[in-house]
């Protein structure tokens, strides 16, 4: 075989893989949305082997060699891209050995099970045991990972989420954030005591009605409903493939505000995935980025457009519209309280985007020192009450409420969290270097029309896949690497402007 | 490897493959009831990745030596029954060279895609040179399935949809049918002309209230929503695995009464899938016998249960409640003149009971003739005209309504229409036997109580799976192999009684 043919081949190896996975996140999104409970277990059965499959071609006993010939013939730039992505997956999936990516599977499935029951019950003393097994299980996945590729193990489990991503990096970011944050908090909470609590927005706001004004904004958004579909899932995600992506929420009848934001954060995942570069589907340069420019594009449609005093305005009509509600609880002055309430809380989901990132910071030190080994499970609660006071001033009065609350422990994923604040530092970035290249971008959001930014983020985020790192293409479309300066300027201009 | 380690491994790779094939049904689902249109290139792909893997799964190079191995042992009657089936499986797989499965899958596809426009357009002669390419690739198959299992070219084709099926038996069961239908249907229509035809239901019917009245009645029909679902798609299925199974329908709000029987036709399905034996789940003898026994279970429930003068008396107030109306023409008595209407016409699908056997019996003649040799594609309209009006007294006017109005032909599918009459014979008869073995069945029903009947189906049919052959299973059921008498009795008493 001669080292172009390598090249195809692989191309065409990797094509079956993409279709494999693509059939996954079919399976998971008909589990999370439509599948009736009775189906669980074949379901589960479809997913494990369709797993196997995937996890078999990649790790394939000719893959090694096919990557070696590849690289030796001159590739034009994508296809060099490309070939340094199929590596980089190739090394994730070789670099642990096969018995522990099964034993770990197990696992993880048997800690998170046990973590939903034992969070509801407040009962960590029941999941610690479990999770400590887990985590000497992923300390020992992070040491292969670590030897494979010559890493920190803490910078090998991030690589997976975050490709390139390194602690010594993140210490430094969230330290400039540590350096201000606390003070602006505390301006920001002083300014709104004054300003006084939004007024209450009395429910019920009807499912149906709900659902009407998502559509509306989905149209607004630009979400191509050819390409893609809004459910409605437990646990809101974005699924599906590049074009056919699955987005959900949930509605409560009492608060149309949450959904509503909820919404607005897929289609920014949804959006890129759609954006992604067309002719390289079902190829690795032809994926997201990382998770942490993921999470950008989410917020940045989130917190940066669509919580702006332009798009609000826009909004404030609809609202009232689809709800047939008026008055001041309706205003668009009010519902600017409402998504810029500012107030320190026990639960990361529910922060605001002042105080998220210390919830980030915590947990991201905690996991640092479980996986060096410097935390054990036991000692958990007790770090996370007091890691909370510290940088939060709210201390859990349980575990539930505490270091219970988040998935991504119990399931396996460390490593993951940092890439939320990353990712939101990354939105500011991007979202400024938009409005300098297009001033037509923000009127043009505060009149529904998000034409001009979506495409801007089609040309300098969207299409790029993974073709150059993350700071290479916020280099390219900022004009620096990640940092945390706009997104500091963006929190003082919003609450103390 | 010992010959009972052969017989597991065995198993586990036909887990494996069910796996695969689950997962697939998914896929199919998904793509008829919820996928965007923009989805479909994406979900092509992926239906053909894991296509192939469960094709090579199936015909990996060990298979011979494992299937034989694992007959050398003693084996209990199940996992006998089990091999058997996995044989007939791998038999089927391998009994065509790869080629020519890669080959004809596209030119199925391209034929249908093709037949679509044409039927449309009325346009036999662009869709002739398309079938006749498929025909012969099909006959090319037929006779390597032929030498394999050393049947006739049409058998070794229709055993893929009936086990054990030959066109020498379905001649004399056939034969007995027309020995008696036309007489029957002029005794019929004379007395139905004396009757009077059905009065008009003038809708609008909404589809919400359609939808209501479906929950209701598959509430009736003991359908598990804790392992099912009930969808809208543009041709009703049945799909998924037993755990989880999918039926779909659609919805005209001029007229209740297709929709409705439909869904009772497809529930009929989705309860023998989820009756299956659960402990061959994955397994080739977990399986439904074959396309009769299928079209039996849909047909015993639409044909025989739901349209007996019994079930229409409990079903006629339930529609009168869903839609809020009154009247002679909701009355029971007009609604059984609605479902007992006989009348000769174009269209198969749209057949009563005792016409639909003439439109079989045609496309059987035509199908064996062309894969025998006899019948040329160009010479099809012709043949077709001919035996319409030989078999049914009318002669389409043109061929969208001819002999393009089916999607088997053009899909690929020779050797499959015989067993919607053998099903239609095999619903007769397992109704009959189930009236006899439990007297309280049929007075249930008129209850709407199911459950009789469903117990009885659970014993002698569902629970068998693929252990026995149709017509083994159906002489433990009804003391008979398939035959034509219960079919004749149940014509006669519900026509002419």
């Amino acid at each position: 075989m001669t080292a172009t043919n390598a090249y195809a081949h692989l191309e065409d190896r990797f094509r079956r893989i993409a279709n494999v996975q693509g059939a996954l996140a079919v399976l998971h999104w008909d589990s999370a949305a439509v599948m009736p409970p009775g189906g669980a277990a074949a379901r589960g059965e479809q997913i494990a082997t369709l797993s196997v499959i995937a996890h078999d071609l990649l790790t394939a006993g000719d893959m090694a060699d096919l990557l070696a010939a590849a690289g030796s013939v001159p590739l034009d730039p994508w296809q060099q891209a490309n070939l340094h992505e199929m590596s980089r997956v190739w090394r994730h999936a070789t670099a642990v050995p096969q018995a522990l990516v099964e034993v770990i599977a197990r696992q993880s499935h048997e800690t998170e099970l046990v973590w939903r029951t034992a969070r509801g019950a407040d009962d960590f003393k029941s999941l610690a045991p479990k999770l400590q097994s887990l985590l000497d299980l992923v300390r020992q996945v992070a040491a292969s990972k670590a030897a494979s590729f010559d890493l920190d193990p803490y910078d090998a489990l991030l690589d997976e989420y975050e490709p390139g991503g390194r602690a010594a990096r993140i210490d430094v970011l969230f330290g400039e954030l540590q350096s201000f944050l606390p003070e602006l908090r505390g301006q920001v909470l002083e300014r709104q005591a004054s300003r006084g609590a939004p007024l209450p927005q009395p429910g019920p706001f009807p499912v149906e009605a709900q659902r009407a004004l998502a559509d509306r904004i989905l149209d607004v958004l630009q979400f191509d409903r050819a390409h893609g579909r809004l459910d409605v899932s437990h646990h809101p995600f974005t699924g599906g493939v590049p074009d056919d992506v699955r987005i959900t929420t949930r509605y409560a009848t009492s608060d149309f505000t949450r959904s509503l934001m909820g919404v607005i954060h897929e289609t920014g995942h949804a959006q890129y995935e759609r954006g992604l570069p067309s002719s390289w589907r079902g190829q690795p340069v032809g994926n997201a980025r990382g998770m942490a420019m993921h999470e950008s594009q989410s917020l940045l449609f989130e917190m940066q457009a669509c919580r702006s005093l332009e798009f609000i305005d826009f909004l404030a009509p609809l609202v009232r519209e689809a709800f047939g509600r008026d008055g001041e609880a309706f205003t668009a002055a009010n519902l600017r309280l409402v998504y810029h309430r500012v107030q320190p809380g026990l639960i990361r989901v529910d922060a605001d985007e002042v105080t998220y990132p210390s919830h980030v910071i915590l947990r991201y030190r905690l996991e640092r020192a479980m996986i060096a080994g410097d935390l054990k499970v036991a000692d958990l609660p007790g770090a996370w009450n007091d890691g909370m006071e510290e940088l939060l001033g709210v201390r859990p009065p349980d575990d539930a409420d505490g270091c219970m609350q988040d998935i991504h422990w119990p399931g396996g994923s460390f490593g993951y969290f940092p890439t939320y604040t990353m990712g939101a530092m990354a939105a500011a970035q991007l979202f400024a270097a938009a409005k300098a290249a297009d001033p037509a971008i923000l009127p043009s959001i505060g009149q529904g029309d998000f034409k001009p930014l979506l495409a801007w983020l089609r040309r300098n985020v969207h299409e790029k896949g993974s073709n150059g790192t993350t700071d290479e293409i916020l280099t390219q479309a900022t004009g620096m690497p990640l940092g945390v300066a706009a997104f500091k300027t963006h929190l003082e201009a919003r609450y103390l402007g």
